[in-house]
């Protein structure tokens, strides 16, 4: 080591760097996860290097709806108490996960992994619309309920694949604007005000 | 599946929780980072499975000054061209990075891994104060740097220590205290500008 031996292990520096690569962790950050798995129970340190492998080995993706699953079709394409007629699109599993646990929809999903951002040079092309136009060409679907997220980026995907859609008479619905439950209407932003009262409901 | 088939596939699940091992890892960030090793190239998982397992073999911690390496004693407490009669007096593997970096000291460390803490419960038992007594022992230490924390703990913990050692005829220092580099006075909090004040250099 010509610099009399001041630089970090290998080991240590593979792994900062290694830890640096996942997303929001900064340099930083990377160098305490990895004091942190030196100075933890090897079994945890193995535990995690473990999943990692077998995640990558096992997971794949739902070749109907796009879902991660461990066997294809997913268990929501191949459960036969599901409502096959109404497509939920989303834009990660993440939002699934979401969903489910809320309850109160019994149909299938499609993830889209991505949304429209021209900003990023993300088309049409580069998330899963095509995939979704396929299912809808069997007429077993007769209403497909876009979740993408509300924001700018949602919104343009949701309204693009709309108007793919609208023409083969599909029934094309999107969750519900308004107030989120718990919500205090003085702190609420003005956006989700308009939109609000833009969309109240008879009592 | 019971539910339908709507839980998470087991080796998510797994990857989720041995996430949300890692410090400052929440329930959320441990989803995503999930969710981001499935879109991630495989090989950039496995580096760091990889990673995780060789730091776990191949580092251990130093018998002369605690610090971490990959041969023992480390390459700072082997270098003859070190000098002997300083050791500086860290918190932990990290501050060593720090000081090298900012160059200028020449001679040995010694990790405590740790601060005393009597909140936390983390007496002079639980850091390594006795390992560095032992290296005063054979009197070819002159100076003791206490290069902890300028925080509540690192200072009563630099304290603690210099009373120990103090008997011994051993010159104890810490860092200065003072305004750091590029600070706007304006801005700068009450105790460092107290601090400054007090330990004002003449010019």
């Amino acid at each position: 080591m010509p610099d009399g031996g001041g630089s970090t292990p290998e080991p240590i520096t593979r792994l900062i760097e290694a830890f640096h690569k996942l997303p929001g962790v900064g340099p930083k950050s990377a160098q305490r996860l990895a004091y942190h798995i030196l100075r933890a129970p090897e079994q945890d340190a193995r535990n995690l290097a473990a999943a990692l492998v077998e995640v990558k080995q096992r997971i794949m993706f739902c070749s109907v709806c796009l879902n991660i699953t461990e066997s294809d079709p997913c268990s929501y394409c191949q459960d036969p108490r599901r409502d096959r007629s109404i497509i939920c699109v989303v834009e990660q599993p993440l939002d699934i996960m979401a969903l489910e646990r809320a309850g109160g929809f019994r149909g299938l999903y499609h993830v889209l992994h991505g949304v429209l951002n021209p900003m990023d040079g993300i088309g049409p092309e580069d998330i899963h619309i095509r995939e979704l136009l396929t299912r809808l060409q069997s007429g077993e679907v007769k209403e497909v309920i876009m979740a993408t997220n509300p924001s700018l980026e949602g919104e343009a995907t949701s309204m693009y694949i709309q108007r793919l859609i609208g023409p083969a008479g599909v029934k094309v619905t999107r969750l519900a604007r308004g107030l989120p439950s718990g919500a205090d209407l003085e702190y609420t932003d003005d956006v989700t005000l308009a939109r609000a009262l833009e969309g109240r409901q008879e009592l």
